[in-house]
C-alpha cells in the first residue's frame, strides 16, 4: 500500500506573459493587498518593475532583504512589514530564497508568529525512533502567488527551510498550507536569471527527476513526470542557458522543473540529495552545484540495484541502445559537463578535511531512506574522494 | 499563456489492501460518521462487507439505491438519509454512478439542499456567448473518500453529472470541492467488477489518455501521464480483464485510469468524447462502449492534424517503427478488438435513425472545443455511418 499526496498548488499558469495573470490569480485566492518578496536586484530590474506595475495598488510593499538560507529574523522582518502595510497575502518573485521567505511570511501571518522563538512550535522534528513529525498544524495560510526565476522547484512544494541564526541550523517546516496556492511560470521573468544560476538550478531539477526514478519509493505517476522532465531538460537546458531570450526553451525548462518535483514529496530522493545537503551546508554551495558534483557518481554507485530504472533514465535521454542502463550515468555526466556549473568539490570551493565527519551526517540524512542501495560511511568517503 | 489546475484530490492511496486505510483517511479529513454509497450488489458482496467492517461504527448508514445516470431524487434521498443518521461525510465504493451520487450528497449537505429544485442554483450553465460558468460557489464540502471499482476516473474529478428527471437532461455541476478529498485504489476491491464493465471502463480511460494527447490544449505534464496510462493499459487491461485475481495487473489498470484523467480537466478531450456523450444519452450505452466504437475512427479522422501526437500514442504502445503515427489508430483498434466490448453501434444497441439529429448536438458539444481538426455535421454523420 502506497500513498501519493497531491501537491497543494492549485493552479500553475505557464507560458510567455503568464505573469500578467499575477493580480487575477492573487484576487482569485481572496487576496487584496500583497507583500511582494523579491531580491533587491530583481526589484530594480525591468521584470521586477513590471510585476509591481501589474499588481498596482495591490502591492502593499516590497521586501527585498532576504539573505541566503532565509534566517528567521528576515522572515519576521518581512512579516512585520506585511502587518504594517495591511497585507493579506504574499507574492514571491525569484529563487528559492525569496520563495521560502514568502512561505515563512504566510505562516507567520496565519498563526500570528511575532518572535523568532515562536517558530519553534511549528518546525518539523524527528522523534527518537526516526519518525518525522510536524508538531502543530497551521490551518490555512494567507494566499501566496509564486513566480520562480530558477529551476529549483521550491514554488511547487509545501516545505520551507528557515535558518535559526542562534544555532546556525536550517530547520524544516512542512504543512500543506505552506505551498503557494498559485504558481506562475513565465519565461520572460526567468530570462533575467544569470546563466550560472539557471544552469545549476536546472541540474538540481535533473537530480530531483533522476533520484525519484531510482528511489525505493518510485511510482508510475512520478516516473512518468520525471522522465518527461529529463527529456525537456536534455532538449532545452544547455540551449536555454546560452540563449535566455529563447522563451520556448526557457518555458520548457520551467515546466521540466515543475514535472521533476513530484518525487520530492512522494518517492523521496536518495544519496545525491543526502550528500548535497552536507555540501551545501559546509561549503555554502548551491544545491545545483552539489548535484552536478554528485549525481553521476551516485548513479554509478547505485547501479547494481537500479538496472531497470537506469534504462528508463537513458530512454528519457533519447537512447534506446542495448544495455541503456550502463550508459545512463555517463549520459548525465556529459550533459552536466556541457553546462557552466562546477562539478568537482575542489573547484566548487569545498575542502577535504571534513569528509569523514560529513559522512556521519550524510548517513543520517532524511534522504537516505529512499536510496536504493545500502550505503556505509566508508562508501560515502570513497564517493567524496572520487569527486574531489 | 496556459493554466494547469491541480486536481483537488489530496491523497491517492493505492495497492493491494489500500482499502484498509479507509477509516484513517476519513478521520484524517475530519469525518466521524460516513454515509456509505455503494450498489446493492456490492453491499452484499464480501468486499462491500469488508469495507463496512473496516469503517465499523463510523459507517452511519449505507445507501444502495442510486439508479444509472444519478437522478436528482436519488441524491436527495441519500442526503436525507445522511442527515437522519448524523453523517458528516461520505464514502463511495463503486463505479461512476455511486461516486457521482456521493459527490452530490457532499454538495447537498454542504449547501443545505433539501429539494431537487434547489440544485438548479448550482449547476454549470453556458452563457449565450458559449462561456461555461458555475453560478454559485459551494465553499468546502464534507469529507468524501472514494474507492472506485471501475476505470472511468470519476473519483479523480471535481465534476458530477446529475439527471433532472423532469426534463431527462443530465446536468453538470463542477466545483473544486466536489472532488473526493481522498481516493483509494484497491485491486482487491476492484476484483469483483465484471469483465465486460472492467474492460469497457478501461477503454474509456484509454480514450481520456489518447484524446488529451491529441487535444488542441495538450501540455507536457498531461502528455507524460497520458502516455504512461496508455502503456499501463496496453500491458495490463486485456490480461486483467481475463484474470481479475491478478492484483498487480488490476492495480496497474487503476493507476492507468488515474494517470489518464489529468487531461479531462485541463486539456479537454475531443470528437470521440463529444460523439460518446450522444451515444450514451441516446442509446443508454456505457461511455466505454462509445469509446470502443468511436476512438479509432476519430483518430483516423484527426490524423491529418495530429501526426506528431499520433507518434507519441504509438510510442506509448511500445512501437518505434518509422511512421508510427500512421499505425496509431490501428493499434488502438486492435487493442480494443481484443477486449469483450462491443465496437459497432449496431451491436451495442444503437439505431441509425437519429444520426443526423445527433450530429447537430455533437457539433455543439463542450468537448468539441479541444478537437484538433474542424468537424462538420456531415463529417459526423459519415463517421457514425462508418461505425454502424
Amino acid at each position: 500500500m502506497r500513498v501519493f499526496t497531491t501537491p497543494p498548488v492549485e493552479t500553475v499558469t505557464f507560458g510567455a506573459g503568464a505573469s500578467n495573470a499575477v493580480l487575477d490569480r492573487f484576487r482569485a485566492l481572496g487576496g487584496t493587498r500583497a507583500l511582494v518578496v523579491m531580491s533587491a536586484t530583481l526589484a530594480r530590474s525591468t521584470v521586477g518593475e513590471e510585476v509591481l506595475a501589474t499588481l498596482g495598488d495591490a502591492a502593499a510593499g516590497v521586501f527585498t532583504d532576504t539573505p541566503a538560507h532565509v534566517p528567521r529574523e528576515a522572515v519576521l522582518d518581512a512579516s512585520r512589514m506585511a502587518r504594517e502595510y495591511g497585507a493579506d497575502g504574499v507574492v514571491s518573485v525569484g529563487g528559492g530564497t525569496s520563495i521560502d521567505c514568502a512561505k515563512g511570511v504566510a505562516m507567520c501571518l496565519s498563526v500570528d508568529v511575532t518572535e523568532p522563538s515562536h517558530l519553534d512550535a511549528f518546525r518539523t522534528r524527528r522523534t527518537p525512533d526516526g519518525e518525522v513529525v510536524s508538531p502543530t498544524d497551521i490551518g490555512r495560510t494567507v494566499p501566496h502567488v509564486s513566480i520562480p526565476t530558477t529551476l529549483s522547484g521550491a514554488e511547487h512544494t509545501d516545505i520551507v527551510g528557515i535558518t535559526d541564526t542562534g544555532t546556525q541550523v536550517k530547520h524544516i517546516y512542512r504543512f500543506r498550507a505552506l505551498a503557494p496556492r498559485a504558481v506562475i511560470l513565465d519565461p520572460e521573468i526567468a530570462a533575467v536569471t544569470p546563466p550560472w544560476l539557471w544552469a545549476a538550478s536546472g541540474v538540481r531539477a535533473l537530480d530531483h527527476a533522476v533520484e525519484s526514478i531510482l528511489a525505493t519509493g518510485s511510482m508510475p505517476l512520478v516516473d512518468a513526470l520525471a522522465a518527461k522532465a529529463i527529456r525537456l531538460l536534455d532538449e532545452n537546458l544547455t540551449h536555454s542557458t546560452a540563449n535566455p531570450e529563447d522563451l520556448d526553451a526557457r518555458s520548457a525548462c520551467l515546466q521540466a522543473a515543475w514535472l521533476a518535483i513530484f518525487g520530492i514529496t512522494n518517492t523521496g530522493a536518495g544519496l545525491s540529495h543526502a550528500i548535497g545537503h552536507q555540501l551545501a551546508t559546509r561549503f555554502d554551495m548551491l544545491h545545483g552545484v552539489s548535484s552536478a558534483i554528485m549525481l553521476p557518481e551516485v548513479m554509478e554507485f547505485n547501479a547494481p540495484a537500479t538496472r531497470e530504472q537506469l534504462s528508463r533514465v537513458a530512454t528519457a535521454f533519447g537512447r534506446t541502445d542495448d544495455g541503456p542502463d550502463s550508459i545512463a550515468p555517463e549520459l548525465v555526466r556529459q550533459f552536466i559537463a556541457g553546462l557552466p556549473v562546477p562539478n568537482r568539490i575542489s573547484t566548487a570551493g569545498g575542502s577535504r578535511t571534513p569528509f569523514r565527519e560529513m559522512a556521519c551526517e550524510i548517513a543520517g540524512d532524511i534522504s537516505m531512506a529512499a536510496n536504493p542501495r545500502p550505503v556505509t560511511e566508508d562508501d560515502i568517503v570513497t564517493l567524496l574522494d572520487a569527486v574531489w
